[in-house]
């Protein structure tokens, strides 16, 4: 362990005296370090694209990590030869000629006695574990294990810490263009179009996850997907919209109002806003998840409106759209500085509509700050 | 067999009489009781979605489907619990409470001694696995097969004809209505942004993959990814896109040159057509899909072009972007009648571009028909 730590002591000294503490060869070093430290077998197999671009650089579609104490070799396939050279750091790069799985199984078999091999089962298929048992014998012994990354991941670095503001300011920009589209007749499915090709005209490469456009009646549905109905004279929309920039992704919810909106809905929104401001409040680093949503929970039960809040406060956020950790009932992982996560309390009642306000923010130790920009005052269009 | 043929032809008569041998309930009773009569297996797991939207109707994102010899039946969650009551037609629905796997093992439990559970293996992950075995013990044997929903799926109906017509429709209409932004300045990624824009314009749910455009040099890379490379004077432009309509894909490519070509351009563009033709010219039932590539590869071959012909001819398209058969070098599947794919063939040299052609096509007793109707005669805009 001694001989470790100096290790990472002499690369951070380098790093800082070469000002890269946060180049991508420092970071992916740091991780996969970290990785290898908590690992309880004789390798990790990474197959989750996400994990795989967090530890090494990789962004292909095809590729396989292989995490062992003292090295780590990426297998991929010829398509990828160039794209892997330029963006593989810290792992030697195999381009398997008859499939990842023959490639791996051959690396693996030069081990000698059992090999035990740490994995995500729930994203290893049945067909790759016969091909691997195939090619190795029965020596290899599975077990469960993604956390580690997993923890990893939910504490953001200074440099993604920049790209997810990036990344959070760019989808309040695209939903303050797309206001003036919001009118009666427009159909939620054109506004959710403009939506995602404004992501893609503002640099992102596309919407997080499917752009939700939900009026009238339909904004009281959590997740409904766009129709082709027109919006209406007197409805709520929520607009649900992230985009991902250079992989990271952003996540916000505004719901507004076309004309003029009587005083019960005006009071639902302030108690919404109310709520959301409740949670943010108690965020910092040691605070629970839990806590967090019992926040929002309780605000919203002073105003009798607990029980139309019928999903959790918030998700963590980053290269995919829910990870670590879930802002949930009775959750409890402890904050830390530098976790991303959503906060989005909303209310849902069947004859007026929905209400959702969902930003991304920051845990530093002075509390939660917004990267989600878009005003938060309730507009009536 | 005797029994299993009456009811069908009784389904068949009753089906007729009522002019719905296109209808809904009968393509699944009928997609269904194929798979039973090819099953060697006690059960079918289906996890695959389009494998599941085929068999029953059910599109969400939560479901395993179980064929039995006497029954189906779908395992969902609350989430879905409307949607599969509209949807699922010939299964029985079953809202698992604690977990899909935790609802399908107490189902399979139920029954005595083993069970042959036939699968499709690289979709089954080994939690999955370990979670069926922990709820029914070791009486599971798993074989794999996906082959029979596969076979089924390659022979397009009726109705799935029409919806994969429009589909193809749709994207030769939208790559008209965009071909007056292509001109140079404009960067890839925004000709692609408004491709994808259009697509959702015109009623499509989105790209059935990601939008390629590529222009001058990268136009030579088969599978190049749009970038923020403005398009430039005198480039080759390889559009390649495609809809998703109702669940069904379409995939066309155009390849356009931004002001007047050289001969040796259009000499290469016409033999690409030529190939293409080639292609299509020996398509009907009976032709294996080896044929087809051979036809478009020795098109190219008496123009000295073989060599830049670096991907197989074609693909089976449907609910998947690519499904059976693949027409490539070799391969044996014979063509049926109410197989659609699609005839690429391109040619990429480094020093000036790639140039594809691609259309979809349905194979009919007298040949193949084109389903993309967007012109293929050389632009030079």
């Amino acid at each position: 362990m001694a001989e470790k730590n100096s290790a990472h002591k002499s690369a951070q000294n380098k790093a800082s005296k070469e000002g890269d503490l946060e180049s991508p060869s420092f970071l992916f070093h740091d991780r996969t370090k970290r990785v290898r430290e908590s690992l309880k077998a004789d390798a990790l197999l990474v197959s989750v694209p996400a994990n795989i671009l967090y530890l090494c650089g990789f962004s292909g579609s095809s590729g396989l990590l292989l995490v062992e104490p003292a090295r780590s070799t990426l297998f991929t396939d010829s398509r990828y030869t160039f794209q892997s050279r330029e963006e593989v750091k810290g792992a030697k790069v195999v381009i398997a000629k008859k499939g990842l799985l023959t490639a791996l199984g051959d690396h693996l078999g030069r081990r000698r006695g059992g090999i035990r091999l740490a994995a995500s089962l729930k994203h290893v298929t049945v067909a790759q574990q016969d091909a691997l048992s195939s090619r190795v014998g029965k020596r290899i012994r599975w077990s469960d294990d993604l956390s580690a990354i997993e923890r990893l991941r939910a504490i953001k670095s200074g440099s993604e810490l920049a790209v997810m503001r990036e990344a959070a300011v760019l989808i309040s920009r695209v939903f303050e263009k797309v206001l003036r589209r919001i009118k009666p007749g427009v159909t939620e499915m054109q506004l959710a179009a403009r939506i995602d090709y404004e992501i893609k005209l503002a640099g992102g490469s596309g919407p997080s996850f499917e752009t939700i456009v939900a009026a009238g009646p339909r904004s009281s549905w959590a997740h409904a997907r766009p129709s082709p109905k027109p919006m209406g004279k007197n409805e709520l929309v929520v607009l649900d919209q992230g985009a991902i920039l250079r992989a990271y992704c952003s996540d916000m919810t505004r719901t507004v109002h076309i004309g003029r909106a009587s005083g019960r809905i005006r009071s639902l929104y302030e108690a919404v806003l109310e709520a959301q401001q409740a949670a943010k409040a108690v965020i910092r680093p040691g605070t629970t998840a839990g806590q967090v949503d019992a926040a929002a929970r309780g605000a919203l039960k002073r105003r009798r409106l607990a029980q139309y809040f019928t999903h959790s406060t918030g998700h963590g956020l980053g290269l995919e759209i829910h990870e670590m950790p879930r802002i949930g009932r009775g959750e409890e992982t402890v904050l830390q500085e530098g976790m991303v996560v959503t906060v989005e309390p909303g209310v849902y009642l069947d004859a007026i509509g929905g209400i959702r306000i969902e930003d991304d923010v920051v845990v530093t130790k002075t509390g939660a700050v917004d990267l989600t920009t878009a005003p938060r005052d309730f507009l009536e269009l």
